[in-house]
């Protein structure tokens, strides 16, 4: 029942990635940033991910493979391997990670694009296409989110990098760090005409792998994330001596939003997601009554109606939720990826690939952000899963078995091969 | 209706403070760490504060008064005018402020205090006791709470420093600034028998001096305060791959609490009071479920059985609100100051005063925490409060006519001289 191997020529069936080198680069990157709870903690442009991707180059140079940087600071192995003038089948993800991350989350998939490059360097192929493995900056969203993929597909706009979702102060000092300028940041968009697709392996992230017995999960496509500074403004008063009837205090407007904002998705929006993961409160002492509370927002949801329609619903909610208790709200939006569908051909290369290795595959809906939603309107996007086991994700105890983690390399570099003839 | 003015020596009646010397006084410390709002930024033991303690030094040594600066750092103007081994009378207040707080609060007590000692030294009265102007260390509790005058009633012990409610670092740092250490600090107690009283004027830092039309308050006793860091604890996750009902959101359960304790101050225990001022989210970021969340709480209540009451319930309601959200809960108390009455022999000296001086008063309940409070346990202590227009407070809203200013400074004078008549 391998029917799409005549897809691809006969001798390029044998190719597997190399096992061992894989799992050396993988072992070498989850050693920077290495937390004692056994993840990483490389948040974008800081000191440990800055020395990450300082060896990811150093790596590119050894394997014989050319090194590029782009103005987004995105950093790149290439592998001239088509003819002059071909476009570039692109193949990455990402080595910086959430505080206190996990070692898979995007290394992973940066690791499987570079066997993919040294598995055709070595075995000589001549392809219709140029390779490039990439690692895109700022995936995470510690700065801005999906910061050097979106450079990348000429999406960066001014006005998302006004009000950094970390902050300007933390923006500001990792482009000085990395040497990198918002100008370049804003220049480094791509012809379109350049890129002949993109692919990208990735952990799942959650259960579903496993539960359904699957080794590979095509992405169908990717979820629409959408992130807001809600600022509840109330006023500062003594804590002693303000009854708490005369209050208006500014923690329990925020507070209420992010219970009842909750309750919104869990009634309303079956399947979305919403989560507050950061609150500053001024002025932050225990005798003073909260004047003002920023929280950060971000909601996800799979379809675009859905998507606006949950997004409406949570602003009116903390609206009203503010007006209970007497407080005003400003709300800002910092961050918007429209859900992304993949591309038929990108699903159908990775769907054969693993048929043709005789591993189990389901189609999904990423229900994370990635690298591939930024690259999906420009070009031939697709994005492959390999199990978590656990489930867990942005944490120490994210987990994928080693044969897993080849399985899906292999089926990358299948991939590549497919697309690559079915892009000439 | 004067009858109490046969209490003190005809010729003390006529005695005054210096309106002018007391509103220079005030305007020069008004200017350290003046914020753009029109109050000051004052936490204790920043360099804004360290200036102000200076600018004080300063002026006690120029007005002709022995300085004096002990282990808890608190500042005194000393003035003998008792017999040899004569006991002192302590006025004072405080010179630091919340952050972003008013330039009445604390300030005007101590700058009251230092014109009773420049009124007598004018005078060249002799009293049966001593007198000291003290500006205690750290009663807004951005380090500890109440610090310098716990010290000085020598109720401070070492494992109230081991976990400050501003931090350790804060803490530590302050320390260092300043010069101060542990050991200085623990060491600073007095022997009660050098202790004739303590009198204290503050502003209301509430409406009901204004609502009662009168002009000066007398405290009956000062409420009890307790505060604790509670945190909640869950479990980091991915927020788009973690199913909302999967997820052990630490702030899920701490922003029930937040609201839920509200609640229940209001409907179980009418006319005490609850805060949560400070709020820490880890790790911190959008796309992270927080896995931990510290709450800060400060409740108060002014009497003993309503305040062990309140306490047991609020940690009772935080169990259930962290229980429901499947989350553990770790509290910590930081502070506790019971109820304190005021001596009746100071009280009656206030409103002796007040009646000569042709002021109405009131007889009220302090519901802020005051350094008279630390005092209580082991001296007669008493205190007044002037009328805060509006009721604002830490706040640069804070505001007192400066006819009432002067009012409450000339109240204290009148109340200095009776309670140094009767101390004998």
């Amino acid at each position: 029942m391998k029917s799409p191997a005549k897809s691809i020529p006969a001798e390029w069936e044998g190719l597997r990635v190399d096992e061992t080198r894989f799992r050396q680069n993988f072992e070498a990157l989850a050693a920077i940033g290495a937390t004692p709870e056994g993840g990483v903690h490389r948040p974008s442009l800081s000191q440990t991910h800055l020395e990450a991707r300082n060896w990811f180059r150093k790596r590119v140079e050894s394997l014989g493979l050319r090194f590029r940087v782009d103005g987004a600071g995105n950093h790149s192995a290439c592998l001239d391997c088509g003819p002059p003038g071909a476009p570039t089948l692109l193949l990455g993800s990402h080595l910086d990670s959430v505080p206190n991350g996990g070692r898979f989350d995007g290394t992973l998939g940066v690791l499987a694009a570079l066997e993919c490059l040294c598995v055709v360097l070595q075995a000589g192929l001549r392809l219709p296409v140029n390779l490039e493995a990439i690692d895109f900056t700022d995936e995470e969203g510690t700065l801005v989110g999906l910061l050097g993929s979106s450079a990348l597909a000429g999406a960066l706009k001014a006005e998302h990098l006004k009000n950094p979702r970390g902050g300007r102060d933390i923006f500001e000092d990792g482009l000085r760090r990395a040497g990198l300028t918002e100008a370049g940041l804003l220049a480094a968009g791509r012809p379109t005409e350049s890129l002949a697709g993109y692919l990208e392996l990735h952990i799942e992230q959650g259960k579903r792998l496993v539960a359904a017995g699957a080794h590979i999960g095509i992405v169908e496509s990717i979820i629409g994330i959408g992130s807001y500074a809600m600022t509840f403004l109330g006023r500062a008063d003594h804590a002693g001596t303000t009854p708490m009837e005369e209050r208006r205090d500014a923690l329990q407007g925020a507070s209420a939003f992010v219970t009842s904002s909750r309750q919104l998705v869990l009634e309303e929006f079956p399947g979305s997601l919403a989560n507050v993961g950061r609150v500053l409160v001024e002025p932050g002492a225990y005798n003073i009554v909260p004047e003002r509370v920023q929280l950060g927002l971000e909601f996800r949801s799979s379809d675009e109606g859905g998507f606006l329609a949950l997004e409406a619903a949570l602003l009116e909610r903390a609206r009203q939720d503010a007006a209970r208790f007497n407080l005003t709200l400003e709300v800002q939006e910092l961050m918007r990826h429209k859900p992304a569908p993949m591309h038929e051909r990108a699903r159908a290369a990775i769907a054969d690939s693993a048929r043709y290795l005789g591993l189990n595959h389901v189609s999904l809906i990423s229900t994370a952000g990635h690298d591939a939603q930024s690259l999906a309107p420009i070009c031939r996007a697709g994005m492959l899963f390999v199990p978590s086991e656990g489930g867990a994700s942005h944490s120490a105890r994210e987990f994928t078995s080693w044969e897993d983690c080849t399985n899906g390399a292999n089926v990358l570099l299948h991939a590549v091969l497919r697309l690559a003839r079915r892009s000439s």
